[in-house]
């Protein structure tokens, strides 16, 4: 039986610790949040954000905005929220609409302001280690459960697979930065079994439901499930791991769902904190 | 005995098809060199580049500058070369002395004349695998080095020794868009040698002068040896690797000197055409 790495507990410490920052610094983080229309999606992600901000004392500034908005109205709105001084932080529920260049819209964001670490100046600063933009929420909160369960990183074998711009690549070079010995797989690495089970540590970000069974696996093995999808014949939210099988044969796994998901929302609170602490220097 | 992979065939390879792109678009390329004093080192770069920008129909221009430059003349003559549409490459002697700010330094180059890849912008294009700006020469001589003699990269398991911004991370990064399985090591890897000696791929950029022996490798192996130093005790320049113990042991090896190094002026020569060419469209 595998300790269970819960994300409920990790969000409520970030969630504290971010209302500590607050109130010890008089200080009213505000996130400006970019949605188009009423995608069942965003507005869940929305609700989430909403709750957790208030606990913190965080307010929330929403651009909504029709599916079928005219281009220049939208960047409009996104510049004033660039140059207004009150606004420390800016969401926007990304994918959007084909018409839109996303390379232009995810780098739009003035990168001070850029809490979920879509933009190439968040990118860059992956690489330099530097406190310029931020990491993804979903690939930080990986790193924060990893802490907040005293799982150390340093000199050890962490596995990736997958190479996304959003969870792989950013959660590799955020463990690199913590000292780990860092494997990139994804789907074209041969021998994935061999490797993600010779790890120390394995980060399940492939995308691909159930995907990692016991061949994967070892006794003495964290595993951080960063998949989340809808199992049809289950009738329930599923990760990348056969979770039935695995979590018995590993030494710490997160659950799907109440894992890493639960915890990217207190992460992206935090990071609005933070951008409005930075701000301040 | 050891294939050795040497750069003088690949340089010929690159100045041969930057000369070709040049007389085929009539195109006159240009690029800027900003140097501070009279460094050796710098000086013996700058020789090498204006040998093989003769050769390829690419002007130099120099901008040269006493060590104690004021840094708002500096910057102004930067600016300058930023936005004349006849210079297409601007390269910087770094490091400078320390009053300069080298974040501030590496990003005041225009991303798009970024040809030794310092800027974020340059770091983000590799995260985001797009031809924004350019890679760091070195890394993307060590590429050209295993295209050229066919060593395959795709799904085969690359350990990267090292992880710094010039090299490290950025080659790192172009394996894992050559879908090579990539391990990036470093001085807090525990079991160094048996990750190395797994490999089939072992690119070796840890600085540290014959560091690598036969206890990283294995026969099938192809290594990259991308460290030089000037070794006191042999009197000649020698690579991260102990280049007699491993010659033998291995499949592939470059030379030092006469590999990577051989290939970064020509990489860097082809760059200011690519970004020469890029600015005409």
């Amino acid at each position: 039986m595998a300790n269970l790495l819960k994300g409920k507990d990790v969000a409520l410490e970030i969630i504290n610790r971010s209302k500590e920052v607050v109130e010890k610094n008089n200080i009213r983080p505000c996130l400006a949040i970019f949605r188009l229309g009423e995608k069942d999606n965003d507005l869940s992600y929305e609700r989430g954000i909403e709750k957790k901000a208030s606990e913190v004392g965080l307010e929330i500034r929403k651009y909504i905005f029709k599916e079928d908005v005219d281009e220049e109205a939208f960047y409009q709105k996104l510049d004033e929220a660039n140059s207004d001084v009150n606004i420390h932080g800016i969401l926007i529920f990304r994918p959007f609409p084909k018409r839109f260049d996303d390379a232009k819209l995810r780098n739009y964001i003035a990168t001070e302001k850029d809490v979920d670490g879509c933009g190439d100046g968040s990118l860059a600063g992956l690489l330099t280690n530097s406190e310029k933009g931020f990491a993804p929420a979903t690939a930080k909160a990986a790193i924060e459960i990893l802490d907040y369960y005293n799982v150390d990183v340093s000199g050890k074998s962490v596995v990736v697979l997958g190479r996304s711009l959003v969870i792989g690549k950013p959660v590799s070079l955020l463990l690199l930065n913590k000292n780990a010995t860092v494997t990139i797989c994804h789907s074209k690495t041969k021998d994935i079994e061999k490797i993600a089970s010779n790890s120390d540590i394995l980060i399940c970000a492939t995308g691909q439901m159930e995907s990692i069974d016991k061949t994967y696996t070892n006794p003495n093995q964290t595993i951080i499930d960063v998949g989340i999808s809808w199992n049809q014949e289950k009738g329930k939210l599923c990760g990348d791991v056969q979770f039935e099988e695995v979590e018995p044969l590993v030494k710490n796994i997160t659950p799907v769902p109440g894992g890493v998901g639960s915890v990217t929302t207190a992460v992206l609170i935090n990071n609005v904190v933070t951008a409005c602490i930075r701000n301040k220097k």
